[in-house]
């Protein structure tokens, strides 16, 4: 059985995102010997480095014989370069799929189970529609809370782990999210390690937002830390705003992200050992999580909302994390900016006390804040509120954002958009609601956030009173294209509720 | 919103199984401002056709600017030919994946569901994720007998529904598979229809064995039949031996199975819409399900196959269809050939009642026909077995057998392999047992069933004591390569367990 079958590596120019695919011309001998047909799953090995790559066939020319083409993430994650020699054979059977039958037959999964599907959904031996079945049955509330625990353990040691060995207690936030404009990190970062706290915060990039942390604070400072990076700031800082793609946390859950997205699954399990191994991960013990519940938040009701908040506490102590879930108003979106600059010019309006800086915005970072105090020193709400309050406005909390960036790199001004239109009430009223999730796809609509300068400024909040002559947002962008295309979504779209006053 | 955003249409030339792909430039406009990406889904329009395709994105500068790429089965589903204009947006929200969101979620699927997710599926509206989401929460036990018929009735509601309006009763015979050479088929159609049954039988192709019904009977007739060539065959000879994917009878399935086989999911619900949904779809009002169970057969245990006898009969009866399950013994291949033209060889011995026919195969065949014989006519399976054995001793049979395949095209004479190579056995001693999987998938290598003469011929069956002068099998192929690559597995696997006789 030790027949070899070689092939040339040729890179294909095909982007299929994270799935490896191989290309075979029709009549390659390979195929046939091996009855190997579109969809086959086949190991392709190469100087020491091995990945399954699933099978296209292939009539085009452009192929050339002795040759097989491959995705981009394929040449990626083998390392090769045109021409050299793959080994090409029947992909083996993947050990740890046996524990995902057992869980589709009812079974629970134990955390050997969960470690060794984790293990090998990391190493990429997992097709999509395997990782979408494990997924699915995984689903709803179908894993129990020692499921949850393994889960979570599981894709912490999928990565790597940062640990603190000068401090006792590193701190952590968290916004499960859901809520456009929702910044409130930069802030609540420079308030609580001003106050002492240590933060190291890692965020990530938006998925399907108009912004994340990450998109921000990229607006204005280097975020692209390595861990030598992080571990120097941290020491001069006690804090960093870092990019966590960078450091290689929890890299599984990226992967089952992207198929839980295309799914419109969102397990709770999955969430909470989502957000929970990345802490882990981080080196975090104590975490504050933000739940925001409003009808097109994330968290519509505060029944999920107790449900969730219960099962993060309990699976968080599982996993040695003291968590903390505040339930916050997610009725609409916070601070005026939608989209990577916008929101760092609110975060820097809020951090400099301006006049005009948006107060829900200051708000929202100031409770985040007094929990995390309450949790560092038991000093009670209200006492750390005042802390918090003091940091802010006496300008600490500033200063120590200063600090955090300068020692990462320079702080940057963010950037302005070459496009912007003001859309004006269609007639007076009350603004009675605001969608969430639809004012989220007009800023994204206008290039955010893959054009930082790009997203909406709103004008307006719920239960303000507006005339035709009121503006409700100016959308920025850096197309006229993107402009227009998102104010034709606008048009037919139906974001803000406008209650008629009699 | 009603921007169009067109791009010509091209023939990738690339092969990727049931998925439709489309290729986009990474430098096209209409990604950029719609803000598509890898693996974004999207709808195809053209000339009134429309499809939903997975995005890839391509820099290879085969792709023109102003073209889209199409993988073959786009270009075939869109009718598209190189030029055509294709409109292209953001595929729309497919309603039944709500449903199956429920389902997910642990809820019921109501038959209306049921109706609208077959519907999409068979429409080719969900991607491979989504089927594979969808079988996984319906696997295992998962679903109940309410949900299974809503299944069945469902994938009989997504194809052509053939009626016999001259016949009452409509007789059909299946085995639900595992057993190679167990080609009782057109042995049992030739015995019922020469004793009066009406029996218009379609048969599929290998999907993973080495031989359908479809392709054994392909070697010696004319199995293209359509729907007026069938309905012509049984009007003058009260059966048929057709090949079911001409006349397009519940297509659906065809998609779910291909990613059941993916996922090696076995969901006995799923099983049983398969086999029930193409019956009842066929016209049939009886059923004889053959269900052979042995420890390398599909079903392995007594209480599994007891468990699915209960289903089938009962979902039968849901249906309006009466099913009688056999239970057979699986523990070993039935008859001596195993591929198509080999297969079709021990067809013809039986038939023509020759001295060597292979009993196993005989014996096989006249119980399933006792059976028929006995749901038809209410005369005891005693009855019935003498008046099936009389009906092949005399040559009835083998005369209407001939009628048949007359009647369809012409009797061909099943075709010779090139390379032949027996192998003898390795030591002294009774054979002990024999696996039906890993013969099945040496039978395989040796090219069946693309190549029809390729397979192998057994020559000794369970119990048979052996010398190492004994030949075990004879390979047949069609070419060196795979005549060594199947030897080269051979002596590498555990297919003949030997124990010595003292």
């Amino acid at each position: 059985m030790k027949k070899r079958n070689t092939l040339k590596a040729t890179d294909m120019g095909i982007n299929t995102h994270h799935e490896p695919v191989i290309y075979m011309r029709e009549d390659c001998e390979i195929c046939q010997s091996e009855g190997f047909s579109a969809n086959s799953r086949l190991l392709l090995e190469c100087d020491g480095q091995s990945i399954i790559a699933t099978l296209n066939i292939v009539d085009n020319p452009v192929l050339a014989k002795g040759y097989a083409g491959l995705s981009k993430i394929a040449m990626q994650r083998l390392m090769v370069k045109k021409g050299d020699i793959l080994d090409i054979s029947q992909a083996p059977v993947v050990s740890s799929l046996a524990a995902v039958r057992k869980k589709i037959f009812g079974n629970r999964l134990s955390p050997q189970d969960l470690q060794a599907i984790i293990m090998d959904i990391g190493n990429h031996r997992y097709s999509d529609i395997e990782i979408a079945s494990f997924l699915s049955v995984c689903a709803g509330s179908r894993l129990n809370m020692d499921e949850i625990t393994g889960l979570t353990l599981a894709m912490v040691n999928s990565g790597k782990r940062l640990l603190w060995p000068d401090h006792k207690e590193v701190f952590d936030k968290h916004c499960i999210g859901g809520l456009p404009g929702n910044r409130t990190t930069p802030i609540v970062v420079s308030v609580v390690s001003a106050g002492g706290l240590i933060i190291p915060k890692t965020s990530s990039r938006a998925i399907t937002s108009p912004a994340g942390t990450a998109d921000t604070m990229e607006t204005l400072a280097n975020v692209n830390l390595s861990l030598s990076d992080m571990r120097r700031v941290v020491a001069e800082t006690g804090a960093c705003l870092a990019w966590g793609g960078a450091v290689n946390l929890s890299p599984t859950d990226d992967l089952l992200i992207r198929i839980e997205r295309a799914l419109d699954l969102d397990g709770e399990g999955q969430l909470i050992a989502s957000v929970l191994s990345k802490k882990i991960a981080a080196g975090s013990t104590h975490v504050v999580i933000d739940v925001p519940v409003g009808e097109t938040a994330k968290v519509r009701t505060h029944t999920d909302a107790e449900r969730l908040i219960s099962l993060f506490t309990r699976i968080g102590q599982a996993c040695g994390l003291t968590v903390r879930c505040v339930l916050t108003d997610g009725s609409q979106p916070i601070g005026r900016g939608i989209g990577p600059a916008l929101e760092a010019t609110d975060v820097l309006a809020v951090l400099q006390n301006e006049t005009d800086a948006p107060q829900d915005l200051r708000n929202r970072a100031l409770l985040l804040s007094a929990h995390l105090f309450d949790l560092a020193q038991q000093c009670g709400l209200e006492q750390g509120l005042r802390k918090a309050t003091e940091l802010l406005d006496n300008g600490n909390a500033w200063q120590q954002f200063q600090r955090i960036i300068n020692t990462q790199g320079e702080l940057k001004k963010p950037v302005a958009a070459k496009y912007r239109q003001t859309e004006k009430a269609p007639r007076n009223g009350m603004i009675n609601a605001i969608d969430n999730r639809q004012l989220a796809r007009l800023a994204k609509l206008a290039g955010a956030p893959s054009s930082p300068a790009a997203g909406l400024y709103l004008h307006t909040r719920v239960g303000q009173l507006v005339t035709t002559d009121s503006p409700l947002f100016t959308l920025h962008s850096n197309s006229r294209g993107e402009l227009d295309y998102a104010m034709a979504y606008y048009q037919q779209a139906d974001i803000f509720s406008i209650k008629e006053t009699q």
